[in-house]
């Protein structure tokens, strides 16, 4: 239930980038039982292939807890992370990692690969499926919506 | 010898990282024969996990050219990327990677893996070895003079 409880909010910040047009991913990262940093894919707004949910929400942690370690941290995403965004889960040690929709074209957390069972210097610990059809029915629809928008 | 020059460019970016005490590592992003990105390594600085020679190149090559795909840009970096580095560049759709030394225990550009070679929707070229010497010397250097001063 609580893993769930702060899935849903960073459905909460997938659906605030669905509303701008972007591709709708968010993430929260927490310890204990606070959220300190918080992210939602801005790729579209900000130009920039780095702004993805995960990024902004590592970089908003490392700011609040002041220093790249966080090791204390659990990271929630509702989208499989991309190879970028797992990486960066390694360079900042977070131990643990829960995920809602898997990305079987781009998901370097069991799709493609995993990038986290390749022998580098970090393992995390891996959920996935956390609300997995909350998280995949609002890419669907915003796709659809896409493609409508196109004909 | 076109590339050598632009790897003395991101040698002497990782030179200024060694100077603040960070591991240095350098990065430029080229465009034609202009240089549109530069990073260096920051991370104790910036006390943040993402804070990558790459990562700081690419952004700055997004913000220069306007928009998120740099699909026209080179990538020089004196280290092989790390898997958020490489995640970045295929994100960024880099088509061509240079890099200087060999990294056996983080790098995802032929030594831990080859990211670019694990069925992603884009695959860089990649040269590795570019003035390999000189990167290695840096990083070698500087590790042993962390080495003496905590003793």
């Amino acid at each position: 239930m609580q893993h769930e409880a702060y899935m849903m909010e960073a459905l909460e910040l997938a659906k605030e980038a669905a509303m701008e047009g972007e591709v709708p991913v968010g993430c929260v990262v927490v310890v204990g039982d606070a959220v300190v940093g918080r992210g939602r894919n801005r790729r579209e707004e900000s130009k920039n292939a780095l702004a993805h949910a995960e990024v902004e929400a590592i970089d908003e942690a490392c700011r609040a807890l002041g220093g790249w370690r966080l090791s204390g941290a659990r990271l929630y995403v509702t989208l499989e992370p991309c190879p970028m965004c797992a990486g960066a889960i390694i360079n900042a040690r977070i131990p643990k990692v829960y995920f809602g929709a898997r990305d079987p074209k781009a998901g370097a957390c069991g799709s493609v690969l995993n990038l986290f069972e390749e022998g580098f210097n970090h393992r995390p610990e891996l959920v996935g499926g956390i609300l997995e059809a909350e998280c995949a029915d609002l890419l669907t629809g915003f796709f659809r919506g896409l493609r409508k928008s196109e004909n």
